[in-house]
């Protein structure tokens, strides 16, 4: 799989084989800087959702030069991955259930720091028994659906229960409350959104008093996005954001409006995929390189960046078609597209250029990609 | 990349780690049988569609035991990856126009039969002069858009003035057309899905005689694919098949009518991703663990294979969610999922998990996931 790789360290982008992935690296900087700024004048820890880009050298940058105190995964292969790259600090923010698959994140518990999120009363005695088998303190939060209708308990006396559980367990440690709200992030209206989010925060805030009240506190409380950091932010009551897309962006979050209605703007679009003409047999239309195996088109196609008088409408196995009304596509012409969601994205793809002052700086292996398990 | 493997030999299926690509291996065979037998039948090839899978040893299943002639690939890094893998016989039935993969597909021409797709006639120069360098001949196929509206030039004349370019160029060889339908494909209606056929017939035939009134031959007239392969096959027209979502088929396919109304059911879903229940905290849905990164849902949601208890009704990243109006799913259970794309779910994966009587017998690998270049 690492024989496909699309470019040398020091070649110019024009050079660039294609499709692949391209990271301008100073727009990613800037976004790992400014999401950092916020954390620190907020006083808030930032883990880092690794889920997004699946590499070992963004994790450390957001957490060497954007201050993040870890990361989150969704898959323990994915955080075996990260601990594997050396990254010492991992929470799944997720279920853990099959035996193979609990043995395991108590095993990696002996190389780092290990939390894993729990929604099961049962799922408790299993996690205990592993972390004593290993002879780990696996530190377990417990999750509450605030909206999001996935994973996670009913916030309230349901989740005290299974902290309660987690309290009493060997091997075990409760550490507080996963609490996202998923199918806020992407919300249009920021009205809607911020009355989700407060949802939210009010039913995490009762949960957390109602944990208070049996003497377990919560040292994390944990959730948030890109599209609603600045609320569980600004709540009081989260003190663990777990921003992930900041770093990308995608053309979905440019549909994301902020309070007065213009596209959510705080961060730049990092993340490309390069694609070049292969075909122009028609003056109206060009083919491109870039179909659904270079991309996930499940929140929409990708947007054409920096040019408007060429459009991408429609995308199959292999191919990408643009629209080229005034017929100025040429032949190997390369064009940089904005994925319409970067986190299946990059899941297709094994390297990741990074670019500055229009050359090749950096080839960084998508460290965990496929990392389903 | 390569730890990341559910299973091992001779375990019992319920034992596989999730999410991955389970392939039932006798209903596998029997596609590949079926359509053999077609073929032979018909007096026809089948150059089978290495896009679909992407695995040298289901290459190996189709040429060997179904008889095919060879493969198709779309990209160059594909063919190279099955050529690597042994395979001597591949049409990349697209247009190479980047220099540096001209290069490596005149490089590849060293060490097996290579075909290719051409729309332009300046990329007829630029093949010859790569063939001229490494002393090899690359086979031509003239690709005619005959209604997919992707890559190709128009039938008749700009076809032949490719075509009579190629064969007066060193180091290359006319070998005949690339007529795929590509968009009738799953058209759902037979009688519609005929007619846009049969102007692909006839566009393919109008072309062939007026190359054999200039003295080109086509060797090969090559196209089709599962959900149209009997009507090219019988057009008198067509010589060389492509079929290749007939191995696994997916759920897409199964909404695509035979000429009676029903869905076609020449073949069997042999593909599956294999998904197991991570969280059941609410009484009438469950969460499983394949979500947007276990699969392509460009072509629409998986569909549970076996059960009507239970429907696939929502797909976010990580997770899907399963209706469970009975309340019948337990923590850990497994689903088969039958994807709703086959080709681009399978470029997720790294490995496959073939089953026979309820036991692992193969592992795998996709030879050429993520092979975009």
């Amino acid at each position: 799989m690492r024989n496909n790789i699309p470019a040398t360290v020091g070649m110019p982008v024009e050079e660039v084989d294609t499709p692949c992935l391209l990271v301008d690296l100073d727009a990613l900087e800037r976004n790992v800087d400014k999401l950092g700024r916020f954390m620190k004048a907020h006083g808030l820890r930032h883990r880092a959702h690794a889920k997004t880009h699946k590499s070992s050298d963004i994790t450390v940058l957001q957490i060497e030069r954007g201050g993040a105190c870890g990361v989150c995964c969704q898959k323990v292969s994915e955080a075996e991955a990260l601990v594997s790259a050396g990254i010492r600090d991992v929470l799944v923010s997720n279920q853990v259930v099959a035996p193979k698959k609990i043995e395991r994140l108590a095993a990696l518990a002996t190389r780092a720091r290990v939390l894993v999120c729990v929604d099961d009363l049962g799922n408790v005695d299993d996690l205990s028994a592993a972390a004593v088998k290993y002879g780990v303190t696996l530190e377990c939060l417990v999750e509450i659906d605030v909206g999001a209708g996935r994973c996670g308990v009913a916030p309230g006396e349901p989740a005290v229960a299974i902290a309660q559980k987690i309290a009493a367990a060997p091997g075990l440690s409760f550490a507080g409350l996963q609490a996202y709200q998923g199918k806020a992030q992407h919300v249009r209206d920021y009205g809607e959104r911020k009355a989700l989010i407060q949802t939210a925060i009010d039913e995490t805030k009762r949960t957390v008093d109602l944990l208070k009240g049996v003497g377990l506190d919560c040292a994390i409380v944990a959730g948030a996005g890109t599209g609603s950091f600045a609320m569980e932010g600004g709540s009081g009551v989260y003190n663990e954001l777990q921003c992930g897309s900041y770093v990308f962006m995608d053309a979905d979050y440019q549909r994301v409006k902020d309070a007065e209605g213009r596209p959510i703007a705080e961060f730049e679009n990092s993340l490309f995929i390069y694609t070049a003409i292969m075909s122009k047999a028609k003056a109206d239309v060009a083919i491109c390189d870039a179909g659904l195996k270079a991309q996930s088109i499940d929140s929409g196609l990708p947007v054409v960046f920096g040019r408007d008088d060429v459009e991408y409408i429609k995308c199959s196995d292999e191919h990408g078609v643009i629209s080229d009304p005034g017929n100025v596509l040429t032949l190997n012409e390369r064009l940089k597209l904005i994925p319409g969601h970067c986190d299946p994205t990059v899941n297709v793809y094994d390297w990741y250029v990074g670019v500055r002052n229009g050359r090749v700086e950096a080839i960084w292996p998508v460290t965990a990609r496929g990392m389903t398990l």
